[in-house]
């Protein structure tokens, strides 16, 4: 697989900012605030249906932050809304990212509350790109995550994406489909992420080939001769009918050209496989495969497999394209640090954890066991999870292959307790504590907004 | 507003296709097969809190397809695939959509099983298209069907978007905004939409601002100060005293300069809007508004506008954004006729109706009642719903102005039966009945197929 395509995409310019984060730039400008800020990027909450998340989509975002900038059209555009005097404007034209970046290699399973990215920068540089690092790393992070879970119910079967037509706009696809790579999906249906990712390409036919002809059988016999170890999609008018088609095909193209498969993508998965692995092995055609489709999911798949569904490749689209059950992360993005002084918000429920950070993942015979979150310049027992990435605003090292993405968090999934690695929500949480420095820090600065006195000198320097 | 930017996004080109139709076009380019065929898209069934769904996304998806070409890139990556034959490649350079397009205006009310788009054009053209304006007509029309309700929940009060950071990509955030402004939503935060569409602009401040300061006041006084009429976020210490806080700064700055609110988002919105309320009007400062947002979708919004919450603006993120409870949209588009015969496949809960059509909807005293889903050429009573957009591939009317678009969909909203203007769902579903032709035809050409005799000649040209 090759590297992303660095170019960011149209929509991933400077504009793909909220409006507040230029006028916040605005505002730090003309007060001369250009200390450094730490921004930590970290999921509040679990969905309910997630033992883990995985980190994904650095490498994206990492090439969009180095190409981050305002086009001329864009400052003609914000010029416009005449709400930003000239003198910023002009500065904006020169705006690149100049900051240092932290995060977690692309494939590393966290948890709820963990920083998975931190951005030192001048405080309006960190500010400027909020909109785009919660937008690509929660996506990515997010469809990843359910990715696993259906590749894992698929218990070693292939996983192929068929979701592009469903998922939420054309980036969800194509961003998706790398996603889904990173989490174990073997191919994509998508051209344009193929083409983007090098990733192996999956697709059979449509009802609407099959239907073109004036018969089945005459659409079977057309398609497969085009295309040599093909596979047959028989449920356009009756299932088993279709099977007995393809069969018939198979046997008149012989074992070097006939279908490698059939797609069932409608009723009833499990009876209708078992009844066409029958009638494929009755005719000796051991070797042809059944694809299964329409509609599935990790709990559909995870069912049929233990009812030994004789499914050989699942084709998943929709439910894994939106991750339907979950199709939103309580993902933020906040300032800890401004002018080497911790900070954090006093809100209900969202307070925040103050200064860099590092996240020491602890070990026992291989196994992770617990993770302590702690200040980036302390030294605790474990492995230090938060790499840097970028430097004064480039990147560090060259994309990773996705290939290696893949494995490398195939890898660190698997050192996670077993509890953590299967489908049903695991009894407790995975333990994951503040160290001792980091609460004390906290509490101290918790206490010490509470009572109004500001947060400038909280924490030391 | 003004007309969407036609050029497509680079997602968008002739790749954003899944592979299969390039091997179906491949198959019919191989067989002659260039008759004419009728596509038609629909979705299946409605999610269980959409009384009714609002066609959207059509002016963007014409002008894809009036782009969509493969560049000499996409060949080049067709070509290392070695699946297809170079005949074949040379003539996709070529390749510009030649067909006709029929659809719903955008912003009109649909309900399950009836056409919103319907595409004439020799198949192998029309089939390309597939996944394009699956994943195009079903975005916008998803999140313009959400958006509704956010905006109907909130009953005249005005609804912003702020979800473009957790929006499924940037594209799903760009377009989203586009969507939800058909919908009735007031303004956004993203400035990429802003620019695309000329959509109203909305944004305050980030807590982050308020926490690089050494207290909220001086963080508040340095904002208004800087932007007149701006909006205070309260939240970040102690909800009250920002209040406070705000009142201070507003006292400071006058009436013309003060600022227009103060925004709210965490706690209890119903109790804290409440307070902030009557603290606003202890100071004389009535005409200042208040703003909420934070985790809000239409179900708390309508709790908070009965409970009679003094909120002014809604900011809605997440959940208006992804479609939080409805994600996805079972959305197909299937070919109903080829070479002037009709079209259907028989899978179990996935009949299709054959040939083009057209759907009626009846009304009495200006309310529609019921409607009816005919063949293209029938005239029946009720007004024709589906409009000719593309002939020969050329969009036949400029788009239309979002503006136009919002005014559209509000009047064709009002026309429904009060029952289906609110959240609740409907005790019934709203009558829609295919025509006595075309019920005939359909049976007709079921019992043809079932009986295998194929579809080729089961309905007149």
């Amino acid at each position: 697989m090759r590297a992303p395509d660095p170019r960011p995409s149209r929509e991933g310019g400077g504009l793909f900012a909220d409006l507040y984060e230029l006028t916040m730039m605005r505002a730090y400008a003309a007060l001369g605030m250009e200390a450094e800020a730490v921004f930590s990027l970290f999921v509040r909450k679990l969905p309910p249906e997630r033992n883990f998340l995985i980190a994904c989509g650095l490498e994206e975002v990492l090439d969009e932050i180095e190409h981050f900038h305002f086009s001329p059209e864009d400052i003609l555009y914000l010029r416009g809304l005449k709400r930003f005097p000239d003198d910023f404007l002009e500065n904006l034209r020169r705006f690149r990212f100049s900051g240092d970046i932290f995060a977690l290699p692309e494939g590393t399973p966290f948890f709820a509350d963990e920083p998975i990215l931190e951005v030192r920068a001048p405080i309006g540089q960190a500010q400027a790109l909020e909109t785009l690092i919660l937008n690509r790393i929660g996506l990515q992070t997010m469809l990843a995550s359910k990715a696993w879970r259906v590749v894992t119910a698929a218990g070693g079967r292939q996983v192929v994406d068929f979701g592009a037509r469903r998922a939420q706009g054309a980036d969800a696809a194509v961003r998706g489909a790398r996603a889904f790579a990173v989490a174990g999906v073997e191919a994509t249906s998508l051209l344009a992420a193929g083409a983007r990712y090098n990733l192996p390409l999956a697709g059979t036919m449509a009802h609407s080939f099959v239907e073109a002809f004036s018969s089945e059988a005459e659409a079977f016999a057309a398609f497969a001769e085009l295309f040599p170890r093909t596979v047959l999609l028989v449920d356009t008018y009756d299932t088993l009918q279709g099977v007995r088609n393809a069969i018939r095909v198979a046997r008149q193209l012989g074992p070097d050209r006939r279908p490698m498969g059939v797609r069932l993508d409608s009723g009833d998965l499990l009876g209708l496989s078992r009844s066409a692995r029958g009638l494929l092995d009755a005719a000796g055609l051991q070797d042809m495969k059944i694809v299964a489709s329409g509609g599935l999911d990790e709990t559909k798949i995870d069912a049929l497999v233990k009812d030994g569904a004789p499914i050989d490749i699942f084709g998943i689209g929709t439910e894994m394209s939106v991750s339907g059950d979950a199709p939103s992360l309580d993902i933020s993005y906040k300032l800890t640090e401004y002018g080497g002084a911790g900070r954090m918000k006093l809100s209900p429920g969202k307070m925040t954890l103050p200064g860099q950070k590092q996240v020491f993942r602890r070990g026992a015979g291989g196994t992770a066991i617990g993770d302590v979150i702690a200040r980036a310049d302390e030294s605790l027992p474990g492995t230090p999870l938060l790499e840097p990435v970028m430097r004064g605003g480039r990147r560090i090292a060259p994309p990773a292959d996705l290939s290696v993405l893949q494995a490398a968090a195939k890898k660190a999934i698997a050192a996670l307790p077993a509890e953590r690695r299967i489908l049903a929500p695991a009894p407790t949480p995975f333990p994951v504590v503040a160290s001792p420095r980091l609460a004390a820090e906290a509490e101290a600065l918790r206490a010490r907004l509470a009572s109004g006195r500001g947060a400038a000198s909280a924490t030391p320097p």
